[in-house]
């Protein structure tokens, strides 16, 4: 794959150059793009039938997920909008300071360099990523999923054409015009080039993007996050957020798909959630202890502790106190987002401390670990690693630092 | 290797209680730490004359790293008084901010977790690394070279005793007493309960963990270090630079491999600066240019460019310019220190802001990249990756971060 290679050495030769430029010609280009997102919308909309027409076989949802129309290509632009409002990390002074020998030392924030997206489906993740990694002054490859492929190159074609128009360097937007697995694979490879790979989608994706690639990876597998009702809880407000995490969207990552709650407060709590919960269709998967205070559950099995359903399936646990519900959640959790519900100020404290999450909330509900809830006004995709970037990832997330010394002649003794 | 998961499995366990344990206790722990290996001196030095005895065959530098004495143990102890000096970084609030919703969202240090260090020789890697990942809040595994084992064993025997009698877990400091090379890459495998990986040695061994490592790791495999003499350089500056950059200990990382001169300046510079070079027993490697303004060099190889020599041998080349100059150590560079002496602003920056390496130096020696230098105290190792950390490595960079969110019952719309 010759041509990859290619591409990716542009883009680190392009990744210096762009390092350099400033906010203002970044956000000039970018209120060009948007604009041009919907100037052009036509030849956009004419790329997303073909794959539409293509998609014949495909679930009612995913072609969903794939669909484009008038108003979400405005909803494109308007991301781009935001991030340019959005402050640019790059040549932030991070910490500065003299050593005793005058040698004045900064830490500075730069582009991580070279950024590759390897995704699935939706084509505004195009659009987002070119615009999150332009602000942030890392080139980028994107590499989007074979379903969407006529879509994103028509996104691609348009926002790199207003860019280069606004004084981007070409090869700083890289789009791999081809859907084998062998593109992708050729990427990964590319060590010398690229400085980061973000995968998004489904857990086999990014297990493949994982398993192949000499190239650090970012990522979150899973999201199986808890709600914990502490015997402290207000128990209708446990009864709000333990529904909303689970039900307001229950595909996506940041939903809730294991409740745990307190055996002092099951028999009280747990009968009115679960019927709220039937009401909602949502399948209960319970312990032997919740099957015994409500009566026809499905009983949960030992896998159902750690899986991700992404659908309206809801594990329910019983547990002895504040440790065994901590226990529980280091065990069978993915390390995205936790909750707990309490009003004991002591316990929701030992709970953020020793819950081992990215994310980790009292009195809310999971669904906020989304990079615009949290105010980062856009987002790249959530982290459940512990180095470099945790939680939702946007413009800081996409920056390394390095030290610039400036000295008058110091050698070392 | 079931011992090797038993240990990593208990040091998971540990490192949720150790990251609660305040810095008075884990300073107090650090004292008594320091003190034991003074008391124990003997124990320690026994160990070491069984390494000696059978370091028969290696070279007088590497027996050398590996002696220990009692002046060697007491700068032992005097480092880890070092790090009790230092600030505990977890708990630190690095932002904290409130939503328009009323959550209250605060970022907060914490530790990484459980570390691994995979490293040869120097038995003082040994209650260093115990020592920044006591007090960073991290479980730590050791895992050094058969060439140390009895010195390691009874330095880690001392300094686990002592911490254990001070409140800190016993699972928190752990030591794999095999010399096998299946005992390392069982570590390796062990991703659920590890959470990264340093390996520090030399590029053979660091090759060895980044291919097997299911771990994240953090490393440099090579430090090829350049000073660039600029037109507008101090050329008496400029040859104590590079002097000192190569000379004053060329068997580290960070030591200078190659020197750039700029065209208009090489007449004037070289002949003096290799003339000092050569007095101090440097083998020089010149580019044809060099070798035409100095008579009786070896001619530099392709592979030149790239080597790290470790040694005094340095290859020196002729540029065309200051853009020249920063193509080169991008291309050829490992990343790490690379220094320009010049008395132009404007060429100072340009190079530090073009100059993709984790320490860039305007008229200073790269020697000062190492922990102690920057005033970090100390270091567990230097990164040439760019994620997570860069550079000198402290306490600060053994730890990551969480997002604390506090709420009264917020649910997303």
């Amino acid at each position: 794959m010759e041509k990859v290679r290619e591409t990716a050495r542009g883009a680190k030769q392009a990744s210096y150059e762009l390092g350099l430029i400033s906010s203002k010609v970044k956000n000039k280009a970018l209120l060009a793009m948007a604009k041009a997102l919907e100037v052009k919308a036509g030849s956009i909309l004419a790329g997303n039938k073909k794959d539409l027409a293509a998609a014949k076989g495909l679930s009612p949802a995913l072609v969903d997920r794939l669909t484009l129309n008038k108003d979400r290509i405005r909803s494109m632009a308007l991301s781009l909008r935001a991030i340019v409002s959005l402050k640019d990390p790059v040549g932030q002074v991070i910490n500065s300071w003299i050593r005793p020998n005058g040698l004045r030392i900064q830490k500075v924030r730069v582009p991580i360099g070279v950024t590759a997206i390897i995704y699935e489906s939706r084509p505004n993740v195009t659009s987002d990523c070119i615009g999150l990694c332009l602000k942030s002054g890392n080139a980028c490859i994107l590499k989007g999923g074979k379903e969407a492929i006529n879509t994103n190159r028509a996104v691609y074609r348009v926002l790199k054409s207003a860019a280069v128009k606004n004084g981007i360097p070409a090869g700083a937007i890289n789009f791999i015009d081809s859907t084998r697995r062998e593109a992708a694979l050729s990427l990964l490879s590319l060590s010398d080039y690229i400085d980061l790979v973000i995968p998004r989608g489904w857990e086999g994706l990014i297990r493949f993007v994982q398993d192949n690639s000499r190239i650090p990876v970012i990522k979150h597998y899973k999201g199986v996050c808890h709600v914990y009702v502490d015997r402290f809880a207000d128990l209708k407000m446990a009864r709000e957020i333990a529904f909303n995490a689970k039900v307001q969207r229950p595909g996506v990552c940041n939903a809730m798909e294991t409740l745990l709650a307190h055996k002092d407060i099951a028999d009280k709590f747990l009968p009115e959630m679960i019927r709220r919960f039937r009401e909602a269709d949502v399948e209960i998967r319970g312990c032997s202890e919740t099957c015994k205070i409500v009566k026809g559950l499905k009983k949960a099995k030992e896998a159902d502790w750690s899986a991700e359903y992404l659908d309206l399936i809801l594990s329910v646990k019983v547990v002895e106190n504040l440790d065994a519900a901590i226990e529980h959640i280091n065990h069978y959790g993915s390390r995205h987002s936790d909750s707990i519900v309490t009003g004991n100020k002591a316990n929701a404290l030992k709970f953020l401390n020793m819950v081992d999450s990215a994310c980790v909330y009292a009195n809310a509900s999971t669904r906020f670990s989304d990079g615009y809830e949290f105010g980062f006004g856009a987002e790249i995709g959530i982290s459940t690693d512990k180095l470099h970037a945790r939680g939702p990832m946007a413009l800081e997330e996409l920056t390394t630092y390095k030290y610039k010394i400036f000295g008058n002649g110091q050698v070392r003794k």
